[in-house]
């Protein structure tokens, strides 16, 4: 196969880094086009990056050139991780010029022609597009990934929605990497928990409801939960770890339940997707099982970990999910939609 | 007034050394008396003792010889520090030899004739005492405090009591000195999150039911609310964070709910006992507190903290709740239980 | 007595925190004066400041307007916590004016008339003012304090200056709280070290010889000893630690070494300055203290703790210092400072 | 070619599971023997083992069954993971077994007649075997690695070696994984510095003098340089990282003695040893560089990284080197050790 070209929009950022580590060696992509803000522009990679991830800067991209984010010569698939502050304008202007735009930002997530996409859980949402082109005027077309903390919590129930997901009570206890760099000051969380992030709650509320609904054919119709969110910042380098009370329409026996995990499978796993985990969930049966340090790294970073299942004395059932939240949380869900995208012939 | 003399059961471990540092300069107790398994006995507590808080051991207990856990030359007042494997035993021997066992450990907790005893919260439940000393035919009596987690838990919901809690679903987010010396390796919690502390999810549903309970008379009767708990130990190391959703009877408008926080007060302030708080819950209005590391020790370490009341989409209310585990969770708590008997004239 | 008044300059920052913190219920000195940068003047201080210390921020400073960083309507004697960027100015303004600027600001205390204060150690470089008013021509002063690292190390070794210090090699373990807030990204120290401090290096080496060196009468002599420092930022919050290899000209025996570090007193316990500590250096005969959190908090931050001493392989002895380095290595070592300096009569 | 088998003497404890990670695919070596105590023999590897490693233990191990660290049906190579408190004697039971046993443990280290092995440093060692041949009478052998942050330091001073190393004041800073398990109790470590291991200074003391010492012929002689170690304990969880001043005998210049760390290439790169990295050290020009939880695990953890290389104002240089501990300060530097010693036909 011919590699497929793609860019970064937001290139030299945190979010950005990860896309560009992410992409490194990818069987389909190639990078070969990075954007960034008018400071970066002109310069090579390399220079205008400080590189932050663990591991060497990839060398095939550091000595790429930083583009303007502006649509011109990039190429048609762009991945977008461009500050919340500039995303809206940035990635309609690409859609705008014919770019199929994958974007990590949180500015279209919650439109209702804009697939907040997870391949797992809703490829079908993807049938929404054709109305996004028609009521957009646009060529090209924008789809999102949910934030970071909501990708662990709907991985996790994604094999509960047979069973009908009525409420949620989670608690989130989420690393420091989710808040970019420099982020969160060591004076905030070393021996720390802040038990406040900024729009993180509404957020993992309004779209866990969009990603677990359904598309009617002509519109997406968010799941009729009510789901409520407590999130924290707690001193964790990477991995979202997420407590989930969940009341259900039918409740299963626990056996049920657990091969209710074991068992899930999807679009990504059954189209072979290069970036797709061969389980998306994994259930851990081990008491104290998964925890950030030990199991968010597995399987790349892109499986969704859940233990500890048991009955909750208020709802139905009580269990922990754990996804990596630069990776499944981001850049690699991304590129996964990207994939999915690619394999079902909607980038032409 | 004379000084009161005291012992401690199980005075060398961890939570005896809290006890020993709580009552340093105790204005109504005066430590006299320490016991300790047959290893340590007949050496002085600085020689049998590893001293491991911060500050220097205080230097009237350093040169008090080390007794065997029982009977005999003990004070009236005994506190016990005692591990739950020797506690049951130990605690009923001094309990039938005439002594007032005042206990932080589990052992006696649950049982239907021994008080579990928040003095804010349920000061009325010591009158199930005389028919602890009818059934169990002592001349001395065991009241305990609860578990670490439960006293943030309980606390934060005593100004709600006169709403009607019906249903809880809480998170707790645990500091390592909640597991003693040496407890929790570094290598399972640097970084990480442990989503589970054995038993203490049942012992902080069943705990908080009988804490929030009536005495009706005859009997300690539990609060009948459905009670769901998550327990995991975050890398702190002194107090415990607790998220909390709850569904009352009587839903007040937000700024009563504040009020009611803020306004609380009960026994323990009104009879001005030496360990009380000032103001037993305190709510914070800023957005990101209370925080373990910056509030927890505030108050001496007595008071609980609560902050980020808000709406809840499941129930009526969710908020966080804080409290110093090894002061208001464990050697305060029971000094203050003390301090409430004494008070009450019940220790005569 | 009647209280003296002072001022802080740079009153809303972090150190400047720690100032209002210290100088809170001083038995001499009164804060009714603060000062800041522009943005906050004519606000309350409450109003100015996000409070970012343990503990509340004390009511009696809460409600002061916050002035400009300019002369007018100061007291007599102002705290310098200003930014280097700006405290060249602004201090000399102050002195310019009449003031006595005690000042924790790096920008002068290289200066040759400038005394580079730790009353334990060199109370006699004082004996410069008068040459620094001649020069300069100001009515006012400036006396500094050493940088947060260096503390540690003069106070561990001013016992020892005795026999004739000739070369040291040093290694420092600095908590995060030296660098301000935000200061240090989480992201970077979490499960980390950074071995590097900009310009901390040749702070400790110049300082160090400054510190220990001889006034002539005429001028401010260097200690003619070899210093070389390795700093690294440590996972710590507060207190730095340091370990310390040196070379003496007349080697002691162990055990005088360790009498040297136990009897050690000086002007401040002679004259009994409020802040000052009741024995400056305190030898910990533990294998393995001091430690940050155990020790650096204990003796009201003010007291250098010492231990492991032992014979080093390549000079004569090895040993480790610690001190808290908010409050010995910064407002504490000024309010010290300007307590001896009143206690002298300088402060007319 | 055919796999050699070999086996793991202590497979069951931490230092046993990283050889067994580490030996996971290993083109030469195919683990099929593991020893344990008595406790694990006749269980299942799985069973008998709580694996704590990140990622799942391999699965052609967890099969085997647990033999008794006693030869018998063990191959010809065996890697000792025991405990100092039975090394001595049941590595000599293999080795007078016939078995070559190449040690982790610290028991026949300083022995005159073993060779303390690191491979890109004295090879030549390997020279005393027949020696210890003939003193012990044993048909097998005994090869030793050194000490976790002995390696750390004796890898980064190898590229010196050339210029004379005549004095070293070092000071480490090492992660809790080289305690084991449970190892660092979290309450002493916490945003704390511990600044005392036990043995430890007199190890890298001792260990760096054989190590970079000379095989004459006849025997080992140590290298008549001093070296003073200060050796901390710190919050992060791999790697190793010491800060170095040493004095030579001939100083190069600074551009010399980078190109001294970035051209060093010894014997495993020319024999192309599986486990050897392509550059044995790794010279980082960043400012602050190399950092344990950035740099520790790049090269597979087998390379040592230096940086921060500056003029040192009492010695000749200074600078900083780190290496991963329980890879290559422990199961890595083993299996090297064994690849050496079979590329050199030592093992037939």
């Amino acid at each position: 196969m011919q590699p497929i070209e793609v860019g970064v929009l937001g290139a030299t950022g945190m979010v950005g880094q990860h896309f560009v580590k992410f992409l490194q060696g990818h069987p389909w992509f190639q990078l070969t086009w990075v954007g960034a803000s008018e400071r970066s522009t002109a310069k090579k990679y390399k220079d205008a990056t400080t590189w932050r991830l663990a591991g060497a800067m990839p060398a095939e991209v550091a000595d790429l050139t930083v583009e303007e984010c502006k649509p011109g010569n990039a190429p048609k698939i762009v991945f977008s991780a461009t500050d919340a502050s500039v995303a809206t304008e940035i990635e309609q202007a690409f859609a705008k010029a014919g770019h199929v735009v994958v974007s990590n930002s949180r500015n279209h997530r919650m439109d209702a022609d804009v697939p907040l996409l997870v391949p797992e859980i809703n490829a079908e949402h993807l049938g929404i597009l054709p109305k996004q082109r028609e009521l957009r005027g646009w060529p090209g077309m924008i789809v999102t990934n949910p934030n970071c903390s909501t990708i662990a919590l709907t991985m996790g129930l994604a094999p509960l929605k047979q069973f009908g997901i009525r409420k949620l009570v989670v608690t989130t206890l989420q690393a420091i990497s989710g808040a970019g760099y420099p982020g969160v000051p060591s004076m905030d969380i070393m021996g720390n928990v802040i038990p406040f992030i900024g729009g993180e709650e509404e957020k993992m509320q309004q779209e866990t409801q969009k990603i677990l609904g359904d598309f009617t054919g002509g519109e997406l119709r968010a799941l009729h939960a009510k789901v409520s969110a407590h999130c924290n910042r707690v001193a964790v380098v990477d991995g979202h770890l997420v407590t989930i009370s969940v009341e259900l329409e039918h409740k299963p026996k626990h056996d049920d339940l657990v091969h209710a995990f074991n068992s899930f499978t999807a679009e990504p796993q059954k189209r072979n997707l290069p970036s797709a985990p061969n389980q998306p969930v994994i259930y851990m049966p081990e008491k104290d099982r998964p925890q950030p340090r030990r199991d968010a790294e597995r399987e790349n970073g892109m499986a969704c970990f859940v233990g500890r299942v048991r009955e909750c004395p208020v709802f139905d059932y009580k269990f922990i999910a754990l996804a990596h939240n630069t990776v499944r949380g981001a850049a690699g869900a991304a590129v996964l939609n990207a994939e999915l995208m690619q394999s079902m012939g909607l980038i032409s």
